[in-house]
């Protein structure tokens, strides 16, 4: 069977703890179903790297990771180093704009013990998915413009950008998630999220997702304007199950999603173009906690078993799939059982002691 | 004293209810503190408008309504009337372009018996204001495109803009205010929500708001990013006072507010420029329950008593002011009674039970 190599790239802060905990469980569900073993090849990158080097990832890494199977990402950025304007070290934002990684893939779902914040008791079956495109929409400037550059003191304009390829491939991405979803015993529905009432460019998006839907009998396709959905994701968010939008709208509802489900430490996040996935938590690299075995380390490990999915698309070899259902199942069952509980939902496990109970359960 | 005309669209749907309902209460308030009474100018405006005569606003509603003291709006639109291309009828985003209604106030306010979705009972201290830009930002587009025209079947393009004189107008506007909570006893803090990390536009948003700041000392000035903004908002909203952002930002964030503390059954709004306030409940039209005494007019009620204080600024006056706090203490002290139990909230008044039980509470 192939061999396949991962690009590591630790990051700051905790990146460099959560990474090394998420590859720990991803490595023992890889041998647990008798693949062979990842190998990983490290990239340097960050806010450290830049405050040394005045490069935020090292030279040819930008390319070299687009050449690997995967890339994993633990975290990037630290308050205290910033480019001149006040704006964030973010090579990731280049690597999603270099590879097109349209389909950022942000998955929501309740676990029983960790922390819940709406008081209806439905909300422990909250399990859905913010399908986030994430190469253009408003970040088209952000991609292009690169750094602030105020042409004027009167006005600053940005400029939010529906291709109708990309959106193609993003409802098709979704219609076939929530059919793989569908397959696994959920609804089967992807609500497109747009603000169609206002705005050309949305009205645009819906187009293409109603000529789309059609394709995919199977799935119930629905929409719901950006703001609705904001208040039905605090009002009923059980009733949702994948839900497709612009990468702004997604950058926000996504965070949202992760605050009704014990915060960012639960936030697994999948950026996947045609060649290329990207695997990080969507948390940052809080480096008051770093090195500290404080770190929760499940948004890297959820993460993990993301890319574990993805190697198996792209493989075609299933067995990456038990794999990843392996260590999505040692998370589910551990919390089930109260064996999981990470210092930031309030428990008593740091981030060495969370990786050896997911070992543990993953046996 | 001056007599005062508001200009009154009563609209679609439950829009003719909750006006109704809570012009009824404003009255009551106005004559209890001894002020001469309002008088209304009707203005036909709306979905329903728009079906019968093609216009959706009546022949030279759009400019008297500027020349009145104030606009009071009940709702507008009809999901079974729409443009050609299907956006909404919407005359008041017309509105809000035309006399620069740039300060979209949006309170955000537990109260008690009130429903509360968040599990943890800080909710019940939730009382804060979404500071909402209603000119330009995203909402540029709208303004100037007007309807969907696709130029290209390839790609559509938006445009956010962030000019200084609004923004400059915008943040004065948000620290005044600050300032006047603070001295009603809330924690006098403004907190710039923007994505300065990314965008040019939102950087310059910032730099403005960091130049302004200082010449509010007693303010608390903080910045927060809007993705962060949406978790925190789910994690400990109660730790909020005034919150001010770009017009989209604002839009998804209000009606994340609404959801916390009973859904849009609460949402008041402002929408006040240089010369002209406009004040309508943030809530849809709801045809399926118009005119069946169902509807809950406390998200106008409230639009009310913002209006009151609107007066008051206008005129100087400051019994205005009176007036609008004896509508608030009577939706307060209402709730805290148990005395208002509206039908949306699962109660059993009605939109005619619910205002005369505030009626009696104003004495
Ligand atoms: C750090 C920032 C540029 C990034 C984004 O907005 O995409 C982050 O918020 C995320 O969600 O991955
Ligand atoms: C109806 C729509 C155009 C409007 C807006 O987005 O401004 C509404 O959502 C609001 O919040 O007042």
């Amino acid at each position: 069977s192939e061999k396949l190599s991962i690009a590591l790239i630790r990051g700051d802060g905790i990146g460099v703890d959560v990474a090394n905990a998420a590859l720990a469980v991803v490595d023992a569900a890889v041998a647990k179903v008798g693949l062979p073993a990842l190998s990983y090849e490290e990239i340097t990158a960050g806010a450290a790297y830049y405050k040394e080097t005045g490069r935020d990832i090292e030279p040819g890494g930008e390319k070299r990771a687009g050449e690997l199977d995967a890339i994993f990402l633990g975290a990037i950025g630290l308050p205290s180093v910033r480019h001149d304007d006040g704006t964030e070290i973010a090579p990731h934002l280049r690597l999603r704009d270099r590879y097109g990684l349209y389909a950022g893939v942000r998955p929501v779902k309740a676990y029983p013990n960790a922390p819940q914040r709406l008081a209806d008791p439905r909300a422990a079956e909250i399990d859905m998915v913010i399908l986030r495109e994430s190469t253009e929409g408003l970040f088209f400037s952000a991609a292009t413009h690169g750094r602030p550059n105020f042409a004027s003191d009167h006005e600053v304009r940005d400029t939010l950008r529906i291709t109708r390829p990309t959106t193609e491939k993003l409802f098709h991405f979704g219609f076939r998630l929530a059919e793989k979803r569908k397959a696994r015993g959920r609804p089967g529905k992807l609500t497109c999220v747009d603000k169609a009432n206002v705005f050309n460019s949305m009205a645009f998006f819906r187009k293409i997702f109603d000529e789309i839907s059609p394709q995919y009998p199977e799935v119930e396709a629905t929409h719901n304007y950006v703001d609705a959905q904001a208040l039905d994701l605090i009002r009923k968010p059980w009733e949702f199950d994948v839900m497709v939008m612009e990468n702004m709208f997604g950058d926000i509802l996504s965070d949202l999603g992760g605050g009704l489900v014990g915060g960012m430490g639960m936030a697994a996040c999948a950026e996947i173009g045609d060649e290329v996935g990207l695997f990080q938590p969507a948390h940052g690299s809080a480096p008051d906690i770093m090195g500290q075995d404080k770190a929760n380390p499940l948004a890297a490990v959820l993460s993990g078993s993301l890319m574990l999915d993805y190697l198996a698309e792209r493989t075609g070899n299933h067995r990456w799939t038990e794999a990843a259902e392996l260590v999505e199942t040692a998370v589910q069952s551990g919390f089930e059982a109260n064996r999981l509980r990470p210092m930031e939902f309030g428990g008593d496990m740091g981030t060495l002691a969370v990786t050896k109970e997911l070992l543990e359960l993953l046996g």
